[in-house]
């Protein structure tokens, strides 16, 4: 994987530079919005902290941020084979334990042990598969991504409004993003547009994140405080919403960042079409609607004290919780990397997936 | 005015303590929530630097704020009436420069400067009649915020889940308030219900105000990002919205701080009723409708740095209207010191102001 850096895009997100005697490449994500910097991974200790202290975040991006350290924490092993699926495995347990509840990591991770498992030849050659896993792991969350854009682009002519909430971006992902993918794709067909990004409280990835990376791009981009959006929508300068999805249901309810339940309401409030875009992989088909999505509670902290300063009562009661739910009647439609479902239904979601 | 401190409220905003060599007492809301300090203004150049450094915010408190500062400018005048006058004159101009847009900072400094010129008697007289105008001022509001209370409370019944935006407190009046005066008058009935205070970005009035006030009072109040109010009324736990407004035009179209049009459109959506509470002065019957309100665009760093760090790519593009506003339609009743207009329309508003 060549690292260029296209004047339309933000730069990769993460990616393996050089051989097996390379590094693991990634944007330190905690610099940002201030700086754009690198950080050049050696080591899986520096893997693990990379992942532990969110420089790299987004389950597709620590998936692969996983894959990569499995390669850095074996590549210097020397012994036979059965020692160094040992030691794979020990490599894996511990970069896992960096997020112990993101699932794409452990998923990425699982699928190192496999490969090599099933991989004949000698260490060196073990070795060699693994980087091989890792880029393709990249490369595949790439394409997902791209393909999700190729589907959706169509939605953004010249001219259009597009207002998005927290970051489903190329930072999330190795590139290209999901909810903005189909903005890059049709940034790079040279149409012009605007994107309205909800700053996203109480972490705001879409002021810091979503706002920097279209920003690198050279995409119009403009930020708003949560509470302003029915005021822009009402101005008329939202044509389409295009958020992301952490879940989606048998029935087409998603869940995503809390917040995005409201923005849909708004849009359909305003006769705003709501699209959702997210890879096949984020339908969890054992969920026959919406109300069977865990619901995580973050800590109040991140409202009370979510910028170092406090900004409440320190003891105040807080409801914070991470995600909600928008019903399939206020999606227009589901953009996925295998094509777009509009008005979702148990059916069609069905016969996509099939 | 006795500063006395009740248990089932929040200290008073503002008064006037001892006799004319006494001073103005007002909470330092550059503090809060951190801690609860009183400042004891004794001259008016600290009355100015109150008002300044919003140590004294929101309309109501700071028309008291400017007549208590023209009470300290004079007090210690020794001379003739008409050089008292002129002083006098200069003092008004000098406080009214502390924040040129505040109405209410001017209609407070005029009143003083009326009813100095109309009265008789000497000198000493004359700072007599300055400093009952100055406390009637503020038992006005008083009174105004308590007969509001009075009017609304009837619909926070035990029980009740009540959402509030932004700060239409105690804090930004004499006492009691405006959207939260129901509030305290059903609190001090006795009734047990809950109150959720949308924490208000860009300024964070909610958490930073409305959470400490009602908290001081002993109501129980719980804070949330303004992106979870959607979330909280499908919980069911919202029964009512009540907010304030900063102007109400002949129609009931009511502008107040940004984000109010977007919670009364997620009120209709979960059929909660929104009311909006404010005394009759808000009414500007020379406007038909809100469209003729004018909106004031706010600095982009209060949404890039708002919180002392930068949050958002330095140069980025911001929206950031300081208020919205909420359509008659959306609003089931309007709250006044006169009696509550239920479904506002251009006639009853009309027959209410009458």
């Amino acid at each position: 994987m060549t690292p260029t850096i296209s004047g339309t895009m933000p730069p990769r997100t993460i990616e393996w530079v050089g051989d097996l005697g390379g590094c693991a490449k990634l944007i330190d994500q905690t610099k940002l919005p201030g700086e754009l910097t690198f950080l050049e991974i050696q080591d899986a200790p520096s893997m693990f902290e990379a992942i532990l202290h969110l420089s790299v975040r987004g389950a597709p991006a620590i998936g692969i941020a996983g894959a990569m350290g499995a390669v850095l924490g074996v590549r210097d092993f020397s012994g036979e084979c059965d020692a160094f699926l040992a030691k794979l495995d020990e490599v894996c347990d511990y970069l896992a334990s960096s997020r112990p509840t993101a699932v794409n990591l452990q998923w990425g991770l699982d699928r190192m042990r496999r490969v090599a498992r099933a991989s004949g030849g000698d260490v060196s050659a073990l070795k060699a598969t693994l980087l091989a896993e890792a880029d393709l792991i990249r490369d595949e969350d790439e394409a997902m991504c791209r393909a999700i854009g190729e589907h959706g682009e169509y939605l953004i002519g010249d001219g259009c409004g597009v207002l998005t909430h927290c970051n489903a971006g190329s930072l999330a992902t190795s590139w290209f993003g999901t909810a903005l993918a189909p903005m890059y794709v049709a940034h790079k067909k040279g149409r012009k547009f605007k994107v309205y990004a909800d700053e996203t409280r109480p972490l705001l990835q879409g002021s810091r994140l979503t706002a920097w990376e279209l920003g690198q791009a050279g995409i119009d981009v403009t930020i708003l405080c949560d509470n302003m959006a029915a005021s822009l929508m009402k101005s008329g300068r939202v044509d389409l919403v295009i958020t992301g999805a952490d879940r989606i249901a048998a029935n087409g309810d998603a869940a995503n960042k809390i917040g995005t339940y409201g923005v849909a309401l708004l849009a359909a409030a305003h006769g705003i079409p709501m699209y959702v875009a997210a890879p096949s992989s984020t339908f969890d088909l054992s969920l026959g609607d919406g109300d069977e999505i865990p619901i995580e509670e973050r800590s109040a902290d991140e409202i009370r004290r979510g910028f170092g300063l406090l900004t409440a009562p320190a003891d105040a009661e807080c409801y914070s919780p991470a995600f909600d739910i928008t019903p399939a009647g206020l999606i227009r439609g589901l953009i996925t990397e295998r094509g777009v479902v509009e008005a979702p239904t148990h059916e069609k979601i069905a016969a996509l997936l099939g």
